[in-house]
């Protein structure tokens, strides 16, 4: 499972604060707690700064591969913004997100062609947000397709079903679920995504809800998540996860975690 | 979900005691203290008593059923202890456990024939632990041909396709979460259930494996669950599971749990 730590984003105010001021203090420090927490790659928005997003979001790509050598994922609906950080981002990076709304695709088509990010595409289009498996499957297929016309091939391309709130439709739930392990069936190439916390959006004891819905998308083949690493009970939970669905030889990395004092 | 609590167990050494000793007052308790944390149904084992099973595990029924006006889970593999039990106890008991070997079932076929409990029905045989899903599936096919052979309707059967530990081997926890799903589709009108804790059995940190398989094993299909009710977060999590699988509508029970203080 690749883990996408996700506590970069201006949306926080600490993070707004520190970016607005340049405080590289506190960015290369989130940026290195989180990975020693468990992070594979970093997710990094500047989204709130809307006039000045694509040189606040470089500075962010910069500072924060000044700090730790990850890959990270350039969260943006700003073309102009993307282009800034995957222009200073070092090797390959993951761009977060791609819809099959074509206008939204061809603003962003030069910019993927020359740049050969990696893709977080999410199954969603003109028609809107699927709410069945068949519908979602519909839409990743339409968005695999516009990426594959661009030079994406599928083993570039994490699919996120889109997870939306239990709060709103209780089916939400399983649809999420049923619609990552349909995904992995229909496309085995590519990867599967998901922000974790959106199942939980508006309910009370917002931690449980995500800790409990994660082992259900381990266990339906997910591959990739965007979370807070720093929750240690969700991190935990992650790798006891792994050990259930058999992706830990002799539960070594478990056991290893447990010595480290990493399950509490 | 149905869930039962597994506490009232005499390899437990209070409980042992309080057997022992005929203490109807602690044993009142742990019933009360069950039911009021969540259980359905609960589980009463008498079978470290050697000699006096039968005694024992009928004064149990006796006892608990006088405290609490729950269904009972007779747990027991002397024929004349659970024979006993099912005399006492009022309502139609939870038989547990009978498994497709053959000497075993007949020596229990009058008893069930007599009593007409539900019956917990184990996916095992002459071939021992099936280690795959198709052989738990063939497991399971001869003990409830077996059962039907002694009146016992599907709806009547509890299937546990015995989850075994990821320490023995890591494929376990998977084949568990995927034996759940097919048993299912293979046999609609049973109830599948499982023992959480084995999965976990020789592991650090027990509850935290126990409650990350619980939310795989319920978007699974899960049915009834023989686990810990006294374990705050296990519960917490269940309440989880079956908002994010869609069983809670509205998310009310969710929500209604946590105006009680009960998801910590």
């Amino acid at each position: 499972l690749i883990v996408i730590g996700e506590r970069l984003n201006s949306t926080r105010k600490a993070v707004a604060e520190a970016v607005e001021k340049g405080d590289s203090e506190y960015v290369r420090g989130a940026a290195e707690a989180q990975v020693r927490a468990g992070a594979d790659f970093l997710d990094v928005n500047a989204g709130t700064f809307f006039d000045s997003e694509p040189e606040k979001l470089a500075w962010m790509v910069e500072t924060v591969q000044g700090a730790v050598d990850v890959t990270l994922s350039i969260d943006s609906v700003n073309a102009e913004a993307v282009e800034r950080a995957l222009e200073v981002h070092r090797g390959r990076a993951l761009l977060n997100s791609v819809s099959g709304e074509k206008g939204r695709i061809e603003h962003l088509a030069p910019i993927i062609r020359k740049h050969r990010p990696r893709i977080i595409a999410l199954c969603m289009d003109e028609d809107g947000l699927p709410d069945t498996v068949e519908r979602t499957v519909l839409s990743a297929t339409r968005v695999v397709d516009l990426l594959a016309g661009l030079g994406v091939g599928q083993e570039d391309i994490f699919l996120d079903p889109l997870i939306r709130p239990i709060g709103t439709d209780p089916s939400f739930g399983k649809l999420g679920i049923d619609s990552t392990a349909e995904l992995k069936k229909r496309f085995p190439a590519v990867k599967t995504i998901c922000g974790l916390s959106n199942v939980s959006f508006g309910l009370p004891k917002r931690r449980l809800l995500n800790q409990s819905y994660l082992p259900m998308l381990i266990a339906a083949g997910l591959d990739a998540v965007i979370a807070d690493t720093l929750d240690r009970g969700l991190m935990a939970t992650l790798r006891a996860s792994l050990a259930l669905s058999g992706s830990d030889a002799y539960c070594s990395s478990y056991i290893k975690a447990y010595r480290q004092g990493l399950l509490p």
